[in-house]
């Protein structure tokens, strides 16, 4: 089934995979502006979107000069916006509900994320998952690699997903076994449990023997038509599922499941390849290859990905 | 023999062993210049070192101004350092000998490294290994975990070198259980089984059954005595080996090896630790501690050291 893979080709693919999640130009990156609250950098904001923020009928926001020499302006709330996050949950809904109603943030979803200055802080507040990129609020998830492996010496094989075709985003496209935002007041590893039950039906005892934690990947990048920023940071996991289990999509979120080869998760990597995975899974597919010994660094190429691989590190 | 130990203080630690060789402030990463050579970078120096060269009886160097329109200067090579790679191999030892004469280049190796814009490309011109730190040259080497874990259920074990008492640097301190230099004209693996071979008896089929590229790692320390610059790329590799095989001596650059628990690895973090491994060998187990699961990402800290592991990408 599988073709002879060209592998200085496969490098180049690998690397456009990278770039086309983690886009981030110099020039923009220089433009941003924190996005601040009691201090702490929550977001990044491009100069127009905080003017617009700012001039809004219903604007808790506002630009203020940083205190170095280099008076470089920051986006913060206004202390109409309160103290608390509760009241700074619902001053910035406020706005946020308006920018849907301009048809400036698409694909509401009803889902509170919360803003916090690192993973491991306490929210500053929350605010709807589908407006976080108005604010460059950086979102966490989970990604799981789901791997048939009985031992070091047999060839991996990964379980790839179909999206769901009534999914609002990438609907019917390939996808990982698993994956999913990172709700609050759940640990990762819980949300990994929980996930892998209703996506895929793989239940608890499967999961837990089976599932290793392998780092994270992220990436930012700039839409150059909304001027949003996406940042995002993936928690990674390696689920080694015995041979004889097939997952079976539970919640409709997905619609089916097949098992590859490690050729053919290479050969997908082609940018002209017709029924390509969902784009930020290649990010997450391209750091197991190279975890796994799947990509040799003798290859010309392999210290670029890496690179790549590692220039959005979302602070 | 392991005590109990504290995740959060473990976290602080690995953070500290992190930035401990990767060590660049930010104000200092300011002022460095590139060392170009046909218009490549092939280095970084600080002005002050830059300005040594460049008035040295014997230079061969000189200060240029970038093109673009922020001026900035870079260092070079003259005219009278030739266009080939053997002229220029000649001229630029010339000036490194005077400064090993004069003391600034210290543990002379008579060993010629490769610097080029990139790994894969071929050298602008070599030079001696002790002295690249003056012209903040990138170096490359290979780094091998010797782990020993019979399924994925088992509880992985480390080989940990003690160096040899004569080795120059870092006599007598722990190691991994193989680490070397990558030479021109011998490709990573390749020099992988050479150096487990030389430095640990292990025979070559052994390696290659149980060995797997993993990435690699890469670090940037700022000396502020000698005002150089060390740039590495290390290539990095766990190698499974047999329960019932022993690593020995061969080549006199270790004096033995022991197998360590998990446990014991995480305990050799702690900063007091009496006996420590080679400080770079740090960052490289770090880094398998994370891929390997041995870390949780829900302790607090874990992303800062993955951050702190990636800021250093040495292009």
């Amino acid at each position: 089934m599988a073709t002879k893979i060209d592998e200085e080709q496969l490098m180049n693919d690998m690397l456009c995979r990278v770039k086309a999640v983690n886009n981030m130009p110099h020039d923009i990156r220089a433009t941003l502006l924190d996005f601040k609250v009691d201090g702490y950098k929550v977001g990044k904001v491009r100069p127009g979107i905080a003017e617009m923020l700012c001039n809004m009928k219903t604007s808790v926001f506002e630009l203020k000069q940083e205190d170095d020499s280099k008076k470089k302006s920051y986006l913060t709330l206004t202390s109409d916006a309160g103290t608390s996050s509760e009241e700074r949950t619902k001053a910035v809904g406020t706005v946020m509900n308006q920018l849907r109603d301009e048809g400036f943030v698409k694909g509401w979803r009803d889902e509170l994320f919360p803003v916090s200055e690192n993973f491991y802080s306490p929210p500053v507040f929350l605010m709807e998952r589908a407006a976080v990129t108005v604010l460059g609020v950086l979102e966490y998830g989970v990604h799981i690699n789901g791997i048939v492996q009985e031992s070091r010496q047999d060839e991996p094989k990964m379980w790839i997903g179909r999206r769901s075709a009534t999914k609002s985003k990438f609907p019917g496209m390939l996808d990982h076994i698993v994956a999913g935002g990172q709700p609050s007041g759940i640990s990762l590893i819980d949300n990994v449990v929980k996930e892998c039950e209703e996506e895929a039906g793989i239940e608890e005892s499967i999961v837990r023997a089976g599932v290793q934690s392998v780092g994270a990947i992220s990436y930012e990048n700039w839409d150059p038509k909304s001027d949003k920023l996406t940042r995002a940071v993936q928690f990674t996991y390696d689920l080694y599922l015995p041979p004889d289990f097939e997952p079976k999509p539970v919640d409709g979120e997905v619609q089916g499941f097949m098992l590859w080869t490690m050729d053919q998760v290479k050969e997908s990597m082609a940018m002209d390849y017709a029924d390509p995975i969902k784009p930020n899974c290649y990010v997450v597919i391209i750091d197991y290859l190279i975890r796994t010994g799947q990509i040799s660094p003798d290859s010309n190429g392999f210290l670029d990905i890496l690179r790549e691989l590692r220039s959005g590190d979302c602070q």
